[in-house]
């Protein structure tokens, strides 16, 4: 039985939540749009979405809510704060948190908003900007199954993989995973490149040899070639990559497993942040590991 | 202007070098082949190589001699030892060293064998077991220009991706560059699915998401499953790993840069070895991380 497509609500119209935004109005979702600062929502007004103002207003209007927040205590704010989520709690509403926030604080807002009648999915994103744009996102949900099943089709116009992890809390946890492997991938990269300049490789063929072999991974597919052209813009802030890490290492510090590269790769970065470089790309890790060996800043 | 089939002399017949042989044979190069050990040499013979007895052998009959050997010093007995490659020396005849070994003995190696008339390329692969049967490897090549011209048909008879990197040296020191970005993303992989495992997410699961976002790689994909179904057989032995990591930390050392991560997995495999664990496969690097947390060896 086909259903009414869903009125959503969407709640931090960032660089990764504005495009997936615009990827359920495209989709033909009607869209309620909401943001602290007021430009994202007023371009997305033009596009069709309907602004609002409060977090409250944005849950009242629409049957599903989409938060997509730099970190926990944001999605706290916005759930239980004044004129927050909560207070238009009503059974049925449905809350889908896609920020990457601690698998506890996740599961501590699924059980308080639960007793209010709201059902809850945490469902961080992996693919950066691009694939924000681009609607190929990876996409690693927890919560009732039968909310997945519900909001499935809305995380497939913003998503190519959208995967059922469990209950509340393991779509973060997975992410959590999911960013291990990032920051080591991009420390590879970052090693590669740097022995390369100094061993005077070609970085270009370099390049299109490894990601034909064994070496090659998104990273290096993606960043290798910013690196190379020593573009540091953001793509993904370095001082946002920390707050993530900062949450697997706690998460891991929990679960009493010592990470050993990512440790490392966190204190390269905090390498780059005294420097004042926090604002910087991720793929600006290259630069860690070239002054660990006195390189210049430019190229040769 | 068509040129005739080169005669391929091949030396070395380990787990990389046979199937490649096998692919050269399927491409139909004649093939003198050559092996320490019989069984490989007779294997290829029943396929249509002509074995012979000594690298001297090889060379006096072929046009191109290709060596796949574990280390430098394989490389200089076989070229320069007592019925070495250089004994046949003559104008015309070129080495292709698709050895793993430093850049400075390959260096040395070619400006050798130039003073006997010989044209030396250096030109290792990445890719695997699975690559060399395949005939998809990744080939990095070092040496003079004319003599990659001559090659490169029978280079790419062996891989897809056959790239010229520069003066000899540069295709090995393209090699090193490229098992840094391996190891750390099999550390990556490892720290991921240790997590995963210890915060009792489904780890299939799991590979499906991240193989779909910014987490992905070669090793995810390939290594991550068998990590997950605790196979650790070689694949690429833990043992000559760290031989290509004390490679690349030499090289590194010369060159004067710290490879932090890098050395943090050398050490690892270390723990390993030191556990009688070096002949596993490389995608026991999991082990050493699960260890660090006290983690059973069988999953839950």
């Amino acid at each position: 039985m086909p259903r009414e497509l869903e009125t959503i609500g969407f709640i931090g119209l960032g660089h990764m939540g504005k495009p997936m935004a615009r990827n359920l109005l495209k989709a033909g979702y009607p869209l309620v749009a909401h943001n602290r600062s007021r430009a994202p929502v007023d371009e997305l007004a033009r596009e069709g979405a309907q602004p609002a103002y409060s977090p409250r207003e944005v849950a009242e209007r629409s049957t599903v809510v989409i938060t997509m927040l730099p970190d926990g205590p944001d999605v706290s704010q916005v759930v239980e704060g004044r004129d927050g989520i909560i207070e238009a709690a009503r059974r049925g509403l449905a809350l889908v948190d896609m920020s990457t926030i601690l698998p506890r604080t996740s599961l501590e807002i699924a059980t308080h908003l639960r007793e209010h009648g709201i059902a809850m999915l945490d469902a961080p994103v992996s693919g950066g900007p691009q694939g924000a744009e681009a609607g190929t996102l990876a996409i690693m949900v927890g919560g009732p199954r039968e909310t997945f099943d519900q909001c499935r089709p809305i995380l497939g116009a913003m998503g190519k993989a959208v995967v059922y992890m469990g209950d509340n809390g393991q779509g973060v946890m997975a992410k959590l995973c999911n960013q291990v492997a990032c920051v080591l991938n991009l420390l590879g990269v970052s090693e590669t490149l740097a022995l390369a300049r100094r061993a005077n490789l070609d970085p270009g063929r370099l390049l299109e040899a490894l990601r034909a072999g064994a070496a090659s991974s998104w990273m290096l597919v993606n960043q290798g070639p910013k690196m190379i052209a020593r573009d540091f813009a953001p793509g993904f802030l370095i001082r946002l990559q920390q707050k993530d890490l900062r949450l697997v290492m706690s998460a891991a510090e929990e679960l009493g497993l010592p990470l050993p590269g990512t440790a490392l790769v966190q204190q390269l970065f905090r390498a780059l942040e005294a420097s004042g470089e926090g604002e910087l790309g991720t793929q600006a890790l290259i630069k860690a590991i070239e002054r660990l060996g006195a390189m210049p800043e430019a190229p040769d």
